[in-house]
């Protein structure tokens, strides 16, 4: 039997810190309940001493799923400690996970302490921990930028003490596949008791590279686990692509010689859901979940494709859950088809409330569309779950119209704490128009930073799926809306963003 | 004096296959003047030999560009060698890059021929191409997943009769770094005259590793050319990002010990500008070019930026092009500052008459729009070049009404063949609306396959740039639109995109 390796998902955490990428519990809970129908072994649902917020949502996570380990990241320190502890009460399977910077530039320049003080705080922390929970993980941070000699004498010590996984986080994208996959296998020759631990991968794409040097990692280090995000979402260029690095391993196992226990029929489902939660789209380039990613246009290629299949493909869209697009549901389909749609979409509603509150608004958007697609469920849920939270703003009518030559009008009726108020504006365009006419009411100072359109299915028939990214005070957030109508989604994704700084600023308000 | 990695960008040939990624003669020829400001040493213009467009694409970019060497594909015939040559004849440097398959499934099922047959047509065509040009560049496609004792003769052959560049393609995005790198390694060190010629890469992104396959074709491989495109553009996953490769190239020089002539400055507002004709969206977690490319977010890293850059930042974010958004011109500014704002942009327009109609587009825009950024300023010429050519279809005026409750309605007027028509429709939406008023008039019978919208700079009081790819016939086009209004944008680039469809018509029927 060929090893297993390991994979940690850490979308909930380092995917998060991606500016507007933050989610609200609901909206984790369903990504966590995604990981876990993918099989992914550890999902790393959050910094539960971060903030409340964060708190719930990995207790909620832990809680809730039972065939994934779930992880808390924590600083090195026993407060942070115990909280992740703490949110992890509930769950089949508990790992902390720990970390300290190690490298010179991050010991001196942030964290402002010597080598023999990180070297110790390290050991304690993993000391603390190891009475808390049986999983323990520590990281380095900035490892592969860090002495190695230091680093073996910081790992020896907090395998003593009961770490069971050692992560070597490459943190800001530098490495390349050889120097980095040997730097591992260096570590793991060197530290005497480096076979009592499971070694793990964590890289950034800064250079293009993280699923390279993460399998170098793999295959030249001896690491059995890889860090990685859906869609490579994560800070900058992001972290290392779950989609790509499950895929490299099993489309090149003669290679890898290694098992992974991902179930990648779910991996587009995984991919659709964290890109609309977090409005942060897929290029058509992208490997494996890109639109594009199995189509052909060359006429060379076309024919090559018709003669043999193999000609031009490495793997089959079908495995990774590429499905045509097909016509699912209608105006007269009931309740019950919807409810068993929704489960073979993977989609798993809180309580029957939540499901009746969606049948109510696809009963509403089949009146107004057709032909109902996969996508248009998806989006209805997903714009559900963001409405079904207790929220301070909310859309209720829209009025807009636009000519040539003339200055765009909207005037718009939405809620504000549950009481109706109506704004009214001119604009540059439509949206501008019905986004005025909301801030002529609220003012709430905030920036518009980004704007951006998702067309759900091919044709504008379909329901637009907008972001709106809202900046405040230092808070980015992202909202979500979708709409048949493109202005109506636009408006929706503002209240919507709007709601998310207002419950992103209690939050911090909370943890200071 | 380290080697230099000799940099060939084939966004214009292999980048153009993407499905919806063809572009017109104008648009790529201003991508190729944005290429030779990058310094790229070789550009691939196209596949002369293709369709009568093709080459007279290839035939204007070899007379406009004199600073990097301009090179087309053609298969292995003398046929298609010779309409290659024709096209290059303006080229201060000239290039025909020939290639046939050669990997045993290629070979039978695409080909039809013996190993014998295609040693031989590989052979005569890099002879007779010798003939035109000195500059031979030869492909054995699918060469990775050919058997390397053929794959040595081939080469060996086309070496003696005077190929100058010898490139192996991982034409179906199958490689692993090492294996890579060892295959072009062996391959070097067993064919005899492997030293007359400079060895080349061409990788593919399936596996999400083209990047890291790539640099061991060049580290282990001895490679001295990567060919890439620009935002990794190419079929399914697409190629070797240009940006990716020689950033990472540049930031660890010390393990590659390479040069690059590439002057990364241009490279976000290359990026942008192939972004922008194709439609194809950059993600925002894309190394590089990505807007979060150089963005950070958590708490802990903000702070580690604040005392030290070096502690999460590996590259620079002004090195490869990124600066603030500034407001550059107004209402007021004059046709001088708007020239020269262009120059200063990297954008060259073909003739004063271009300047003066994107002018007086720029004059309406600010009547419409207090301020004017660099980005509008791009959308707009993009928006002119794409009028500026002959059209069928053109936007003169639209009115649009949506109202909750009702069902949307549009109104539009534009011209067929340079006469005003008038198209009415309700719709799901204004959007809807307005391109089932186009189609009502004209019944094209194209499918739209996908609809997408990027916010150009960062609120809605900026353009919006809509890109809407149409099917028709087996032919796929993107069409793109900007206005400050996204209803009119659409419009726009409904239009565009149906003008493509019809170019496009006539230039495959021009190749039968």
């Amino acid at each position: 039997m060929a090893d297993k390796l390991i994979i940690f998902d850490t979308t909930l955490r380092d995917g998060e810190q991606s500016p507007g990428a933050s989610m609200t519990k609901d909206e984790k809970l369903r990504i966590a309940r995604q990981l876990e129908r993918l099989k992914v072994d550890v999902i790393e649902a959050g910094f539960a001493a971060s903030s409340n917020g964060d708190f719930e949502a990995v207790q909620a996570i832990a809680n809730a799923i039972r065939e994934s380990t779930i992880c808390s990241l924590s600083r090195a320190n026993d407060r942070d400690i115990a909280r992740a502890a703490e949110a992890l009460q509930g769950a089949a399977s508990a790992r902390i996970h720990t970390f300290i910077a190690t490298s010179a530039l991050h010991m001196e320049k942030k964290l402002r302490m010597t080598p023999e003080q990180v070297l110790e705080q390290a050991r304690q922390s993993v000391r603390f921990a190891r009475n808390l929970v049986g999983d323990i993980e520590f990281s380095p941070e900035d490892g592969y930028r860090s002495d190695p000699d230091f680093l073996c004498r910081v790992i020896e010590a907090v395998i003593a003490e009961g770490a069971t996984t050692i992560n070597v986080p490459d943190t800001v994208g530098y490495a390349v596949p050889e120097l980095y996959g040997n730097f591992i296998k260096n570590l793991r020759e060197r530290v005497p008791n480096s076979d009592k631990a499971i070694w793990s991968v964590h890289c950034h794409n800064d250079l293009g590279m993280a699923v390279a040097n993460s399998l170098a990692g793999v295959k030249i280090g001896g690491a059995r686990q890889v860090e990685c995000t859906i869609n490579g979402l994560g800070e900058r260029a992001g972290n290392c692509s779950l989609e790509e690095v499950v895929m490299a391993v099993k489309t090149r196992r003669d290679y890898y010689g290694l098992d992974v226990g991902i179930d990648t029929r779910h991996i587009v489902a995984a991919s659709r859901m964290v890109s609309q939660t977090t409005g942060f789209v897929v290029q058509p380039n992208k490997a494996v979940v890109g639109a594009n990613a199995f189509a052909h246009a060359s006429g060379i290629h076309q024919d090559g494709v018709l003669k043999a299949r193999d000609t031009y493909e490495i793997m089959r869209a079908e495995d990774v859950g590429w499905s045509a697009n097909k016509i699912v549901l209608g105006k007269l389909s009931g309740r019950n088809a919807f409810k068993q749609r929704l489960q073979e979409l993977g989609v798993q509603l809180e309580s029957e409330t939540d499901v009746n509150n969606a049948f109510a608004k696809f009963k509403e958007l089949a009146d107004r569309k057709s032909e109902i697609f996969d996508e248009d469920i998806l989006a209805l849920v997903s714009d559900e779950s963001v409405t079904s939270e207790k929220e301070q703003f909310g859309f209720v009518s829209l009025s807009q119209h636009s000519e040539t030559g003339e200055r765009p009008q909207a005037s718009i009726v939405f809620t504000v704490d549950g009481k109706e108020v109506r704004g009214q504006s001119d604009g540059n365009g439509p949206v501008d128009a019905s986004l005025k006419a909301i801030e002529s009411h609220v003012q709430s100072g905030a920036e518009m930073v980004l704007y951006s359109v998702n067309a759900i299915s091919g044709s504008t028939e379909s329901q637009g799926e907008v972001t709106v990214r809202l900046q405040n005070s230092g808070r980015v957030v992202n909202g979500v809306g979708s709409d048949p109508d493109i202005v109506v989604a636009s408006a929706k994704a503002y209240l919507s963003a709007l709601n998310k700084l207002q419950s992103k600023a209690d939050r911090v308000a909370a943890q200071g």
